[in-house]
Formats: structure tokens, sequence, C-alpha cells
């Protein structure tokens, strides 16, 4: 392959580019774009370079404590459990949660082998041994794998005496949270049961 | 901005990619595909680096010819005048066509200032003295600004008593030539008028 058929093919790898999409791409970045197509390139070479997980919460980070876990003005009895980083930017951007969080590495799928101790139970349970917790807010997703995730961490939780609630279902059914507006899941924060 | 935000910021230069797409591949990236953001980031640098147009032709080539000028066995006596190098690729495989390409550096526009000189427009008259050429076929989209760049290449090369035609009509208007299906291409190739 040459040099653009490598890029064509290396674009493929941005979920929903197929090979239509990346050789417009491609083509547009040689066309018109070099500038930005070396800045891409230094971009993904940085961030794969300095931005890991932080220790305590698991979201993406470029220092070993992220900046929610670092301040300590958020109110410590509080944890939000959410699937994704792009979960706990949806459910922060609505300015209605001051708690923490913790990321869990996407949500149980027996079908496909993942269970509670690939998406991070385990570290969960460490977690919530560590500082003045009332309260875990699942915030999974309310699809089906969402909500069986739910289920299997209010179990583990319960077996340490750690009191876990739900959002409320203002969240519509079969929707992801990071989809959803942020009205919604303001609203359905407050009703949480 | 980190790093993260950097490179959700640098993946809008992607045609087709807003702030919620590029957040998406970013976090997909870090979170599940980071041995393809390496390469994506390797693949940009090179292709940038590697990739310039052919002297002749003015397609994307990382030779001073491209492959199609390099070789010999077409014919000569057809050139086909396409605005970019995804409608050179999309006539090339319907497999029907066997002469050579001129790459026009996008289409006229009268409205964003762009006439047949940024169009390349010379570059064109000139590779037409060069060879026994006896026909140039006009591939431009069938959009207005496909048929006023047609017009003005058509003037163009009459002036030079260069005979040009069009592809036929089988095309449907208003369409982009590159998301055009081969067959029908194929069809109006044969049909050019
Ligand atoms: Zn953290
Ligand atoms: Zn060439």
């Amino acid at each position: 392959m040459n040099a653009l058929e490598q890029l064509i093919d290396a674009l493929r790898c941005l979920p929903g580019v197929g090979q239509k999409s990346a050789q417009r791409m491609a083509y547009h970045l040689l066309q018109h774009d070099r500038a930005g197509a070396v800045r891409l390139s230094e971009a993904l070479r940085a961030a794969g370079e300095r931005v890991g997980h932080c220790e305590r919460c698991y979201t993406f980070s470029e220092a070993g404590l992220c900046e929610i876990c670092r301040d300590d003005g958020r109110d410590a009895r509080l944890l939000a459990v959410v699937e994704t980083p792009a979960d706990q930017a949806a459910l922060e951007r609505t300015g209605s949660y001051r708690g923490y969080y913790f990321v869990l590495q996407g949500r149980v799928s027996p079908l496909d082998g993942i269970g509670g101790r690939e998406i991070g139970v385990r570290q969960l349970l460490e977690r919530v041994q560590d500082g003045p917790l009332e309260e875990v807010i699942l915030a999974t997703s309310f699809t089906a794998e969402g909500e069986a995730t739910a289920h299997v961490l209010a179990q583990a939780l319960r077996s340490r005496g750690v009191k876990s609630t739900r959002l409320a279902r203002g969240v519509p059914v079969g929707s992801e949270l990071e989809y959803v507006d942020l009205g919604t899941i303001a609203h359905a924060l407050v009703d949480r049961r």
C-alpha cells in the first residue's frame, strides 16, 4: 500500500468511518487541510502518550489523579458510577451533580463474557471503602446491559453494606446516557431512587 | 487545553465530524484502540510528507509521475478531465476507461472568485499540447458549478483547436460523480457526446 492507501486504511479505525468516508477524509486533508492533518497527527501521538486513567476514578487523566478527584470542594458523600468517560462528561455538564465519580470499563455483557470483574467491580469496592461515602448513584445506561450492570453493582455494594440508588426513569428507556439531553439527566438525578 | 481536548479539537478538521462525533472518536481511540491511534498518527504524518501531486496530471502521487501517467499501455488519444482525485478514482474503478487523466483543482465558482486560472486551465492547455491527443472528455460533475467548469474548459480547448466531449447525461443531474454508481458512470462514458 502506498501512503495514501495507508492513510485511508488507518482512518477506518475511527468509529462510524467506512471505506468511502475514509477516502473522502484523506482526500480532503491532502487537498485542502495539510495543516489540519499535521495537527491531528500530533494530537493523536500526544494523547496516546499522555492520557492515562485516574488512579481513583479511572476516567481519562494526564495526571495520576484527575481534576475532579483532586477537587476537595465536592461532596464526598456521593459517588456516581458511570459506564464511560463520555457518560461522566454528560452528567458533569448538567451542573446538577457535585459528588465524585467512578468510571467503569464499560458494562456487563454475559454473551461477550464481560462480567463484573472485567468492568471493574473490584476497584469500585475498593473505592467505596475509601472516604465518608453515604450513597452510590448507579448512573449506568437504561439499556438491558446497563440495567444488568446496575444490578450486579447493587448486589456487590449491598454485600458491603453500601447503599446504592439508580437515576430516576426520567431518562428515556433504551437510550445511551451520553445522548440524552441535559435537562432530562438533571431531572433524573434529582428523582433518583 | 489538555491533550484529550486537543485531540477532540483536532479531529474536527475531518469533514463531517462535529464536536459530538469528535468526542466519541477520541474516547473510542483512547479506551479501545490505542494501537489504531498510533497507526493513524503515523499514517497522517507519512501521507503529509510523501504524497504530492503528479507533475503531468496533478492527481495525488508519491512519485513525480503517478502510476497512470507512467503506464504507456494506455490510450494516449484520450484525456479525461475530472474535478478531484476522488472523481478520477470513481472513473477508474468503472474499468471502462483506458485513456489518461487530468485532475483539476476543484471547479469554477464565480461567487467564490474561483475561475479557470484557479482550477488549472493553463496547466490543462499545456497538457493537451503534449502528445497525440484526439479527444478531451470533460468528466466534471453535473452540478451547476461542474457544468460551468465544463463550459469554461470547452471554450479554452476550442480556442486551441482541441475537440472536447462531455459524459452522457446518464449521470443523474445534480449529483457528485464520486457518489454515482459505477454502472451509470460506465454507461455515460460510452455515450459521451
Ligand atoms: Zn479521578
Ligand atoms: Zn499523473
